[in-house]
Order: C-alpha cells, then sequence, then structure tokens
C-alpha cells in the first residue's frame, strides 16, 4: 500500500519547513520575528471587511466558476489603469497565485513538459512542478548583479528541446530584482524564436522602489499571444488569508482552458470576491502610501544587513524580500539553531533557508530570504538579533 | 504554440456544460428554475455570518496551512459524534471537497494509475482524474436496483492491475444511493485482497431519508489504513460558496503528504474557516429541521417525476438527487431545447444530462440528473414545466 512516488519526492516547502521549530520555540515562550514568509503586518484595508459584513444573502452560493462579474470588471479596470489591456472577458479569478500557476501549468505543459525560469526562483513554484508532472530547468542570476537577466546567449544555454515555458516572477521573490523594458523585450525574443509560453507571476507589482516604472509582460507588444499574467490580492492589498487571485492572458484559448479548469472545481470563495471588489474599487493613494512605507523597510533592513560583520545582502528594487549571504556553512542549520537555541532577551528571528529557491541547492547553501513585512522598528530588533545570533553561532 | 494535450481534452463539466444555453436566455427574461447543481436554496445558518462579522483582525494573515486550530478541533468532535474517529491532527481542512479530491489523487496515485468507481458517477471527478493523469474504470450500477453496489465478482471484474484506488461517494451523487455497511464490508474486502486504497467522498452524510442510518468507510474496522473521508462544508451547511472541506484519514504518511500538499498552496481562506468553526458549534436540531426538508422535497420530485408519462426514476435514499430516465433519445439535447426554444409563461427548466456521469457515455443517453435543491412548491411547477416540455418535445 504505497502511497504516489511524485508527491513521496516532492520536498517540503522551504519557506514553512522550519515551522515546527518555530511551534516548539513558541512553546516555550520565545517571541519570534518572522521574516521567513511574505505575510505582511500591514492592515488590510476596512473597505475589505466592510463589503463582506454587508453582502447581505441568505444563502451562500456557488460563485460563477469563472469569477464574480463585479470581480472581473474592477480588476479589468486596475489592469487598463496599468497599461494592461485586460477585458473581464480575458479573466478568470483563482483561489490566489498558487492556483493561478497550477491552472497555467496544466493548461501550458503536458507531463515531463519543461519550465524554464531564472535561479533563485520562488521555492513553492516546486510544488506545483510536481504536482503536474513538468520539469524544470534555470538559468542563474547573481546576487552581486542584483539579480538581473543574463545574456540572450546565457538564457538561451537553458533551454531544451522539452522547453515550453519560461516563468519569471517580477518584481522577484526572492529577488527583489524589478525587469526593465529592455529585459522584457529579451526574454519575448527568446520566446518567440523558440515558441514558448511566458508566464509572468507579477503579484508584487505595486511594491517598486526608488521612483522606478513597473513594465508588465502584458504591454510589451507582440507577445499578447504568449503571455500570462498570474496576479493574487494577498500582498497588493495585505490580504494573503483572502485566497483570491486571477490568471489573465489576451489568447482566447487559453482562458477557454481556464474556464474548463475553474469549472471542475466549481468557483473560487464568493464572500472573499465580494471584499476583493471593495478594494480594487479603492484608489492610487492606498497603493503610494503602502509603498512608501516598504521602501522604508528596504532601507532599513538593507542598512541594517550591512552593518553585520560577514553578510552581503542584496538590494532590492521590488517586492518585499531580500536575500542575504551569512558568513556560515549551511544556513539551514543556522536558521534552526536561531530557533531551537538561540534568543536575545526570550527573542528570536525565524528565516527562509535559500537553498530550495535554487536548482543547484549548493548555490545557495549559505543564504537566507528575508522578507521585510515587519515593521523598521521591529526589523531594527530582528536584525540585532541576527547579528547576535551570528556572532554567538561563529563561536 | 500549442497548448496542453491533457487540458485540451478535458470534458467540460456535464452539469455546466449548458451554462452559456442558460445565460442566453435569462437574456431573453426567462425564468430558469435550476436543478442542474447541487446548489441549494437552503439558508445558511447565521452563526456563520455572525462568526465572520465579529472576527476582529487588522490584517488578514495566511491561516496555517493544516487549517485553523479551531477549526480542527470542532470538525474531529463533529466526526467522533458521527463514529468516526477523527483526531484533529488527522485533519487537513481543504478548498472545498473539490481540493480534497486533488489531494487525494495526487497523494494516493501516479500518473497511469487506475481509480474504480462505480457508474454513474460525480462527473467532476473526471476533471480531477485529467488534472492528474491518472485513468479510471467503472462497475456499474442501475437505476432499476436504486444503484445498489453489484456483488464481489462483479466489482473484481473491472480491477485491473493498475487499480490503486477504489472511489465511492455515498451517498451516492448523482444516484442518491446510501450504502449498507454489508455494501462497505464487501467494498472493504475486496480493498484488503487487492491491497487498495478507499476515497469516500461524504460531502451528503446528513442527507439520509425514511430513517435509515448513515455508516462511514471510516467506521469500519480494519480499514484505518486505507480509508480517506472527503468533505466539506458546502451541503451540510448549505454553505458553497465558502469553499471549505477536509480530508481524514488515519495513516499518517497520507496525512503527511496532504500537509505538505497544503503547504505547497499555503492556506485555505481565512474567514470561510472562522464561519465554519461556527457552523460546526451548532446543535444537531440544524441537521433535522434539514433533513426534514430535503426528504419532504426528495417525495415531491419523486411523486411528481413518476406521473409524467415516459419517465422513469430513482426514489433516492439519501443526497439530493435524482437519477430519471426520459422518453427521448438525447437527454442533451433535450435539455438545451427547453433553455432554448422551450418555456412555460416565461419559466423553464435547467437539468444536468446524465451522459457525462457515465464512463460510458450511451448508458446514460436518455438520463438526466435533477438536484432536488429547491422547495417544493417550486419543485412541483419545475416537475410540471418538464412534463409540458416533453410533451411539446415529442411532437
Amino acid at each position: 500500500m504505497k502511497l504516489s512516488k511524485r508527491m513521496t519526492e516532492m520536498p517540503y516547502s522551504a519557506i514553512r519547513k522550519l515551522t515546527p521549530y518555530a511551534v516548539a520555540a513558541k512553546e516555550k515562550g520565545k517571541k519570534i520575528y518572522h521574516l521567513n514568509i511574505g505575510a505582511p503586518d500591514v492592515r488590510t484595508p476596512d473597505e475589505f471587511y466592510r463589503a463582506i459584513r454587508e453582502y447581505n444573502v441568505s444563502t451562500l452560493t456557488y460563485a460563477p466558476s469563472q469569477g464574480i462579474p463585479e470581480l472581473l470588471e474592477v480588476t479589468s479596470k486596475y489592469y487598463k489603469g496599468k497599461n494592461m489591456d485586460f477585458e473581464p472577458e480575458d479573466l478568470v479569478v483563482t483561489a490566489g497565485g498558487s492556483e493561478s500557476l497550477l491552472f497555467c501549468l496544466l493548461a501550458l505543459c503536458d507531463p515531463g513538459d519543461e519550465v524554464l525560469t531564472c535561479e533563485p526562483f520562488y521555492t513553492n513554484y516546486v510544488s506545483y512542478f510536481y504536482e503536474t508532472g513538468v520539469t524544470f530547468n534555470t538559468f542563474p542570476t547573481k546576487v552581486e548583479e542584483n539579480f538581473k537577466l543574463p545574456s540572450k546567449e546565457d538564457i538561451e544555454k537553458a533551454i531544451t528541446e522539452k522547453t515550453k515555458v519560461i516563468l519569471l516572477s517580477n518584481p522577484g521573490n526572492p529577488t527583489g530584482a524589478v525587469y526593465t523594458k529592455e529585459e522584457l523585450e529579451r526574454i519575448g525574443e527568446i520566446a518567440k524564436e523558440h515558441d514558448l509560453f511566458i508566464i509572468s507571476d507579477e503579484v508584487y507589482r505595486e511594491f517598486i522602489f526608488d521612483g522606478a516604472k513597473f513594465v508588465s509582460f502584458a504591454s510589451i507588444p507582440g507577445l499578447e499571444d504568449r503571455v500570462v499574467i498570474i496576479d493574487s490580492i494577498s500582498k497588493r492589498f495585505s490580504a494573503c488569508g483572502a485566497r483570491i487571485g486571477c490568471v489573465a492572458t489576451k489568447n482566447k484559448d487559453l482562458t477557454s482552458i481556464f474556464i474548463k479548469l475553474a469549472t471542475g472545481r466549481l468557483a473560487a470563495p464568493t464572500l472573499e470576491q465580494v471584499g476583493a471588489v471593495a478594494l480594487y474599487q479603492m484608489d492610487d493613494s492606498y497603493f503610494k502610501e503602502v509603498n512608501e512605507e516598504y521602501q522604508k523597510r528596504r532601507d532599513c533592513i538593507y542598512e541594517e544587513l550591512m552593518k553585520i560583520d560577514g553578510v552581503y545582502a542584496s538590494k532590492s528594487a521590488g517586492a518585499f524580500y531580500t536575500m542575504a549571504s551569512l558568513p556560515v556553512d549551511s544556513a539551514d542549520d543556522f536558521a534552526r539553531w536561531m530557533l531551537e537555541e538561540f534568543d536575545v532577551d526570550g527573542e528570536t528571528v525565524m528565516m527562509a533557508p535559500a537553498a530550495g529557491f535554487y536548482q543547484h541547492e549548493e548555490k545557495g547553501k549559505n543564504q537566507v530570504r528575508l522578507a521585510f513585512v515587519l515593521n523598521c522598528e521591529d526589523l531594527k530588533r530582528a536584525m540585532f538579533i541576527l547579528g547576535e545570533g551570528l556572532k554567538a553561532y561563529q563561536k
């Protein structure tokens, strides 16, 4: 009576695999600064809760499989404001960015087909590669270069005859990289020459620092039929628990497959869609305020990290992660030690060891991903604890 | 630039494939009685909405991947009251019964493995067979026998060397069958002899008529390691739009794979879990009342159907579906015609053609699945319209 090979072999999420140690630490009364997971402390706008409170139906029925029309409408409007030309009928509402990726991989790849992505990549992608039976390959990007994309030739070296899709997150998780128009066009050219689809995970679209401008794959002419956008309200509106995302594409055949998939699982949650409508109806000042807050946090964590002996961190241009290399042999061992053995006045820090974000795990062996999702004061305290921890660990 | 073979070949849901015709009919001002989909008109208990309204958090964070502890706790208590011995740690909360099935198939089967189920089966299972790359085979059950399970020998005829799992819904969707303890033991014996898992979809557990007693696969001794229960609050509490379900098993290795899968998609929706906690805390009088209402509806639809010339219907023992064979060549054509061409004073009926519920589609060609999810008055009116429609169609 054996369980499946595919799931037995699937690795645990690198972001959450230390959770049992965190639980044990909390049971001992330790306070933990959670920098391991992109769960912001920013307030979910009241508009969300209010819309749900005021939604007055006697029976909570299935929403339409494609999503409630009001949500398709406001999401389309939001995209048009971002120079992304999606009509309501180009969208399918999903149970978060996670289901969006599942739908994309199922719709674009058969088992054995290959996905090309950059290294490091968002580690949870791997779960979906296993679930859908696709393989993956990577081209390298480097912390010293702030994770910019390599040359066309270097990317093409990683393409095989099985490659079907290029998958990128932009702004990058875990890299914090924000790709320039020129970088997107480079990918677009490769996609056209090798007849590939592009899945662009843009859930951090609003988190762009230093006055840079975000360019979406959906606004690059000539790629309309090849591009699918993965999106989610989780980070944008600090509503991770809502589990509302979407897929967006101008490729009609693809949309019709997405609808078929959406119909198979009946619907995304109704109330959360109602709340999401209200979020998209807020005016842009919300984004401005949140963006400023995250830029402050980015500055704060970067400065504090660079003060610690032997630590090198990337200065994130977007999203809310920074990758840091630490003066340890194994960031995995160190991160566990921080939870199990170390504290400063009863407080410690939880980080995501970065090996799981690499295809070649040894490349990320001494790195961690830090999510700057806490306010500056907490971040400073967390970085102080990290610094003290490193000193103690090295002895 | 081709989309995947697996998704291109996946059929549309038999329950919703007529939706475009229903939309067009509504646009013309027709009123439609929806008997095609198991979306009850019964009120979702106020407890659900109240708990969500009163849940006061500033940031809507991810729930724990396994589910919020309170929900695991009350669900475990609910099971124990049903003679199903599940502890909180035996459960993983899912985004509805749909995700439960996805998790089960991924965890138990590799691509090419086979699932054995009865015919007719719940048609949406097929979407998940395609998504997970498993094949399926069936043994027949018959409307004239109220869909009881065939003999051990007849079931074993459908087992192949690829068979890994027996999947049954109990009470049955679309059959309305409720299996006896003896029938469950028969399946259990087969599972042990052929070393198979049993996935038991029990989302209609509370809908049992004529004073019968429901027996769960989880209460049959000796099967603990082989049985997984698929569950959902959708039908139980008339909360389809919440998308909250769970998987339950005593097999620890399997639970640990479920947790890995749950972690990959991060979490099920938070607010809906909070609402679900309140639902499970209600006392049993709720179920009694709802059960009486559905029994009345079952009686009502059965009586009305049997009055129509040439119609034969099963008398459902549970769930809220009845299968009816109609005096037409193609129930598919007829159901579409009812939406496109027919009405009585501007009203018509939508049904799920049953061919998609069969592996051998011709067996269900003249059958429809009717969900008795409307009150008796509406059901009577709908059956009147169906009768008139049949008369007009036969001319």
